[in-house]
């Protein structure tokens, strides 16, 4: 099935693949992302999965597009409100499906979608598979921060809603691994997200994720400062800050939350009054400043770690500037060989693990020192 | 012990008891923060609790004080690391102590201090008391958001960091009994934190909270919404979000922290060339308008709810500002007697449970109607 778009040609463009449907904005808002990505970018080409009559009409209106993009017929659409599971097993006609399988077949590096999240990651797990070794895949988003690279990387923000200490385990593992590759960072600092930074704070697995992690960090290149507290998310203490999925879900969209209502408070603050809405134009520049800087769609994107295969998750709301980022944010990963490196991570973390065990007389021993409970 | 400020007298002053000590500013801050709420409010008296020269000296400074305010004695400080468990066994001797002992003793309405919050709840249950009926007391705050009122109340935040079903309607009670004294809100409507709103989503203990909660809610005056996510938290669908206090203190700390960072990137726009410097000073009156929206002191308190006396915890690092609008809300709380309310309230829906629970002759229906495993 490997075709003349193989991604591992050097000097060819890299191809993304993506799933023009089941956005908010639908396909035409996800073409004019994309040739909006292809202008600042002359080494890229996209496999682009919807119904063809359509997508061909929409990539027509952009000149540059036609000899980049390829467009494959996918006739179905997962909705929003479409469960996972029925997505599963019905679901081979659709766009989503197809742009997975684009990168399962090796014609293209990464897929990018903004459809429904569920039933996304059920579905690329299905045709991805689990990286061996992985137990529960994540996905990571960049969070604005304090620190020198501008984000730390928080994980899981939603794949699952547990996480036992191996889980966390390998969410450290791979976000270290996200943040060396998209933030190039060489030691990254890793945080477990908890309700205190003192040792004696949080549920029992958490403290077994202390253990375990701690007992990690140095054979993996990573520092780990210990418990993290949801101020560290958009602190400088860490780099990557690890946690469960429902947690995560909750702190990413009480974060977002937040900064809409502190820019509608802005908003009308300075649309109070005749001269606070002339304050407002001379002040254009810091605010436009200020607002690309807490733009949610700068870093639009949330990356599943954990499958044979990246795939970035674009807002469901994304408008052509957000696709774009996606779009880039999936470029960016693909050209490092990010895939390979975190798989080359995770392999090299559980072999690790099996020689230690095996150089071991004592099971009771190993249990210890991994912090599992006997 | 009933001293001649009781506070059952009508017309009288109400009295609040004030921990001085153990805040990141010591008392100085904490004398000043009271001056400031007695400029504005002349039907109040405060006891403040701390080691008494050095009290009579700080209150000595503001001259309007001195006729309202008695010192008491307490040597000892509870410090930020003190473990609870050591404050419970050997903290006799100190403000806190002190300060909750005049709410036991009817000697004043509420407590407030801005020492250890963990150490706090752990005397509050000793000395004051758990309300009949509720297993797991909580920590309530208002959190800014776009509904009328300005605030939505979010509760727990960090009393515990577990809470079973009965637990998370006991929550959404005492967060609706908030909400009307507090918010003067008749019927407040309650959301569940859930990582989505559909009601398949989530984990079992949460369907059961949701079930619960849903058939309480008509007897006791609150609209349920179901499950609310991260984003309801600072928006208009709910004014009451309940959730475990490892979640809600995560969501909390970690709103803070992105209103902080927000709050450095816009002083950092306005900073960065002469030109943005100079809009700056036009769009002053904007920007302290905006500013007095999202300044965390103005409604700086978290409150204890589920004991039998109401506890004001301010944030350790509160200055004179927070200070006073700590105690201007527990000034608020104790005028609207919502502590008795409070009681009141889960008392009768304690009752209404058991009167159920005797009409039905099937035990088993009983539970499922609850919504509990058997």
């Amino acid at each position: 099935m490997t075709s003349s778009t193989d991604i591992s040609k050097a000097g060819e463009p890299l191809v993304l693949s993506i799933d023009a449907m089941g956005g908010d904005r639908g396909p035409a808002a996800v073409v004019a992302g994309l040739a909006a990505f292809a202008k600042r970018n002359k080494n890229v080409r996209f496999l682009v999965h919807g119904p063809k009559a359509e997508l061909d009409t929409l990539v027509a209106k952009h000149r540059h597009l036609g000899s980049r993009v390829e467009t494959r017929d996918a006739e179905g659409v997962v909705s929003m409100h479409d469960k996972p599971s029925h997505v599963m097993r019905n679901g081979q006609n659709t766009s989503m499906w197809s742009a997975l399988d684009a990168v399962r077949n090796k014609e293209a590096a990464v897929t990018v979608s903004c459809g429904n999240t569920g039933a996304l990651m059920l579905l690329a797990m299905v045709r991805l598979r689990k990286l061996p070794g992985v137990n529960r895949p994540a996905i990571a988003v960049l969070w604005p921060s304090r620190n020198p690279q501008g984000f730390n990387v928080m994980l899981d923000v939603g794949a699952d809603i547990r996480a036992d200490a191996q889980d966390l385990l390998k969410y450290a593992l791979m976000g270290t691994s996200y943040a060396r590759n998209g933030l190039s960072l060489e030691r990254p600092r890793v945080g477990l997200l908890n309700v205190g930074t003192e040792e004696h704070k949080g549920h029992a697995e958490l403290k077994q994720a202390h253990e375990l992690i701690a007992a990690h960090a140095e054979e993996n290149n990573f520092e780990f400062v210990g418990f993290a507290e949801g101020g560290d998310l958009s602190g400088d203490r860490c780099d990557v800050i690890v946690t469960d999925g429902f947690t995560g879900n909750i702190a990413l969209k009480t974060g977002e939350g937040t900064a809409s209502l502190i820019g509608q408070f802005m908003r009308e603050a300075f649309a109070y009054s005749p001269l606070s809405r002339v304050a407002a134009l001379l002040a254009l520049t810091s605010l436009k400043r200020l607002q690309a800087r807490i733009d949610p769609r700068r870093k639009n994107g949330g990356v599943f770690l954990g499958l044979n295969g990246t795939v970035v998750k674009s807002h469901g709301a994304a408008d052509a500037t957000g696709i774009a980022a996606a779009a880039e944010l999936a470029y960016d990963l693909a050209k490092s060989g990010f895939g390979d490196r975190l798989a080359a991570r995770i392999a090299q973390a559980a072999e690790a693990s099996e020689s230690t065990a095996e150089e071991r007389s004592d099971p009771a021993k190993e249990q210890q020192k991994d912090g599992t409970n006997p």
